[in-house]
């Protein structure tokens, strides 16, 4: 049994993962659920519809934590993830980090992207890129987690065989993302406001997206030399999903069908993991899974591929995925407690 | 280990209850899935994002059924369940129906709202209705159980304390509900286009949908004599989730508080039934559950009471509520795969 | 040429009165548009997508609009008219409020249903009703007119010929209103987040909605005794429209046809009330139109009218009737610069 | 007064057609309302909430139609478009047309995109391209226009004054558009059946839309050159509206402010084209306007020019455009009839 608990409960990524872990109950224990707005309520008082079984929320007390955790999730705002994870940290929790904190190689390539300098370098260089498609072995033996975020999940694995085996310019890659407003979180603003989402699509943060640089990252590493890449993100009027259209010239000819084998050979085995033989995938086929789905398209006229890939951005690009992350680091079956069907509807 | 088979697999709540059934996994064993138009296709080809290791869509072949099956789910058309039910279970299956076909205890009845006589009178008196909060012995008993559907189901839980203890004038109930898109199914219509659906409300069927009979059959015996009642169902622009607003004056003076009491008494120990000690429920407290919640206010200057009911039409309202229904008859514990949490988001 | 103002032109409704007063651009001349949060900016900032052509955005200054203004529109939070109106009143102007502030005959009603006394009780005796299907002639002569809200127009006007026929018993009637979201305005909050209404549903303020009183109100006139009732709000994941379903037995048998005639008698040559031979009213057949079309269905059983009112609630439930009302007192053509086709789509 | 004609009225631009065109009513009048599944209803019949003024819908009769119309439009199915032009032209009659079929230059394009030979190559080489912003005094000349389609005005007119000034290097050129659902039009069928829609994306047609090659002729001409590109359209759950993203190298460095200086030189006085000098566009700042928004944001770590434009589909990008393209023939105020103001919510 793994004793759990939640820093950030009761934002939508927490109380996302939450609601994933009560489905892992043989093996998971909760412990503590914390919440700096909603201490002393219980979760389903924010969440009606989550069970009424799942402990109080609680304030944050990183040695209570600590005394009777094996592992604790930070699903915290950007920055407050850098204060408090040292801490667990040195106490010998197994930490998963869901905020972009830990998701660095560089703590200077932080420092660049989000505008102030990284607090806790020495820990960023023991915390692993938790992709376990990328990084399985070194999750397995890591005690710091950097949960990638939903965009650069379902963008880093649209392109990761093509990066790995220097199938395309890497001058032209550009990735349009598409996503559902939880992405966005739970606080209420006025662009977050029911009757301006809805019915509406808009482009965000162009050119200027911090995610840009973990995907960045991510893929150099992977092609063994610097990458720069467009990233534009778009803000759909549903809840969940994050649908990356994704473009980038063929270094040489390649048809769709052969891509479609490369990325089945680059991914066999991968539980979480669908490459269409033919056919796009929609944000229904994945809401509600733990799968990323990804579809290929070669515009011949252009030697261009279009690599089409969705995710539950709440699952696979945030709880999901630090389930995932936790079975690893456990030595558990990696898929326990995940969902592998989507809703569909 | 029970072996089950789906008959209309593909429909919308016969994928459903298949999505459902596939986390149940540890005691059921698919055998067949049904599909007249998509035989030798997989699930996972109509409805991407389920399980590819659910078995290939067949023909029908009730012998081939008959042969290796405990429970058949049939999700046909209403009319079609009649037709195929009595081959079934002739041949010693356990058969749970999600049409209005096996649903009411007088032939008439049937035959008055949906204007045909009923072609299996006899094993009408068989059949259960399938409402585990009210008959839940008799479904353990049951070999045929005609599963109610989404407005009945949120309608007569939501007024069945009040019937039953007589609390209400029952002259005066009127029920105004409201209904996701998927209780409308998967054939493509005019009137079900994506644009017609979309930032529209309408009501329809109004003082003539069939439910209704249902609603009094169910309400009348609780009650001990005839109710006849107001039933409008409304369409609304999202995909799932029933949220029915329940009016009736009261027979005496009672406080919403006396009220919540009296339904927490009626509801004790009902693993899927929640009612509000305050405030109300909305679709995102039940959807991807198999929940129904109820919340009561009391109009105290018209000594009227409202109950406001929210279930998942899919789940609680057909596919969840037929794996509890085979739970009981096979002895299982009632709530074994079915969720609990909502999705919320 | 009049010269309008609109005080509160920021909000939902007041932007909204401004889009639509810049149709009418033959006989209105803006003068001042106020906006407390605003004040210095272009409308077209707020709302892109408006025309750059209005005047800046200005700090109230009673003084300055009542200097060049013929008519003042004031589209202020509730409690907030209050304040204003009497100095705009005191000057000479015209005043069109959109406030509960000013629609009541009897300032103890005000009070027991805002839970305040109301500051100016002499000028409430000067303000009509701003409904031109009931008091059109009133309006004409009038100097202040409290225009309807959005539930209050839809529910009167479903409702009035059967109140003033006496064709019901007015002790059964039951309002079933579902609203959109912008009737919740602009500002942001928790229940109003994008992610918290999408695929949602819920009932508010149930038998405590302050509109209640002024449905009553306005019934109880036409009916010529006291009439209360229930009235239940919902809130509906789309931008525009209310629909409402309204029920009441029969005083005596009647047929839907029969209804339908009296409806037409009792609407003739109402330039926006659309009355259904057959079918009912969506969302869809008014939002974009000042209209309201009311549909009727007769329970033979339960002898027992159900009518469907629907209307744009930012046009004919605000922005709209408020010019409608401002063509009125102003001697012009009663429809014009209103738009009379729905956008449907 | 100008006569107009509508054929295929009740396809979603036709009806749409048909409700602006009542709104510049002083200068139009109706004549025939062509439907080949309606004839004998009236319009407001299939789209309750349009005028019941408006002429009876008909079934087709050239010479009907030719005996008294000054202008046609023809909203029919690609294919239809070109049985039926050549006989209204050769009366005589001015043409607008929505479907591809006369948009193009080269007989040959149209083939090789369409897969069929054009039936009317001859009086191909007679029409124009219908982009008032392109093509002002060719339109103004011409019987018979091919009003362009949604995707293609909302793409060409923002990368046209890059393209025109040779500011890009045209093989980078990627649009990846978004469009509602109104754009793939009334039939039912099951990908647009509502709860399919609804809470998902997708992307179709990749590297095959045919508007990719009205895009590619629009931009070679203003290049000097031949262009091909990426275009890619997505299916939003939305009504109405289309943001395109489109992406190009710059050939030398530019900043944001320097482009959106050429595009208010390009597009100085256009009537319906807004340039934004910050943020970006969203649907809602266009949708219910003849206006087409476009944004310009520059990537300069890459050198990246990203155009973020905003149509509503069935104003600008069919309808609305149509009746600009009538008011230029027909030699009168462009604007005429046109909304300016979008609808925002």
């Amino acid at each position: 049994m793994i004793r759990v608990s939640i820093l950030g409960a009761t934002g939508y990524a927490g109380a996302e993962l939450a609601r994933l872990l009560s489905m892992h109950k043989k093996k998971v224990q909760f412990m503590h659920l914390v919440s700096r707005s909603f201490a002393g309520k219980r979760l389903c008082e924010v969440y009606p519809g989550l069970s009424e079984s799942l402990p109080v929320l609680e304030a944050l007390d990183i040695d209570r934590i600590a005394a009777d955790s094996d592992v604790a999730f930070t699903s915290l705002p950007h920055g407050a993830s850098k204060e408090v994870i040292p801490a667990l940290y040195a106490k010998g929790l197994k930490v998963i980090d869901l905020s972009g904190d830990f998701r660095y190689d560089d703590a200077a390539v932080y420092a660049k992207w989000y505008g102030e300098e990284h607090s806790a370098p020495a820990l960023l260089q023991e915390s692993v890129y938790g992709l376990p498609e990328l990084h399985r072995s070194a999750i397995k033996a890591a005690r710091l987690v950097g949960n990638p975020g939903c965009y650069t999940t379902c963008s880093i694995l649209a392109l990761a065989p093509l990066a790995k085996h220097k199938l395309i310019d890497v001058y032209t890659i550009i990735i349009d993302a598409k996503s559902g407003s939880t992405g966005a979180g739970r606080e209420p603003s006025q662009p977050l406001h029911f009757c301006e989402v809805n019915e509406s699509v808009k482009a965000y943060k162009v050119a200027t997206h911090r995610h840009t640089s973990e995907i960045e990252q991510e893929l150099s590493k992977l092609y063994g030399g610097e990458i720069m890449l467009s990233f534009t993100p778009h803000l759909l009027p549903v809840n969940r999903g994050i649908l990356a259209t994704s473009y980038a010239n063929l270094a040489q000819k390649s048809s769709a069908k052969e891509l479609v084998s490369l990325y089945k050979s680059f991914f066999a085995g991968e539980p979480f993991v669908k490459i269409y033989e033919s056919g796009l995938p929609e944000l229904k086929h994945v809401n509600g899974s733990n799968n990323i789905a990804i579809g290929l398209a070669v515009d011949e006229r252009l030697n261009r591929v279009i690599a089409v890939s969705c995710i539950d951005n709440l699952i696979k690009g945030a709880g999901g995925q630090a389930i995932q992350n936790m079975n690893l680091m456990f030595g558990m079956d990696e898929t326990e407690g995940l969902p592998k069907n989507a809703w569909y509807l």
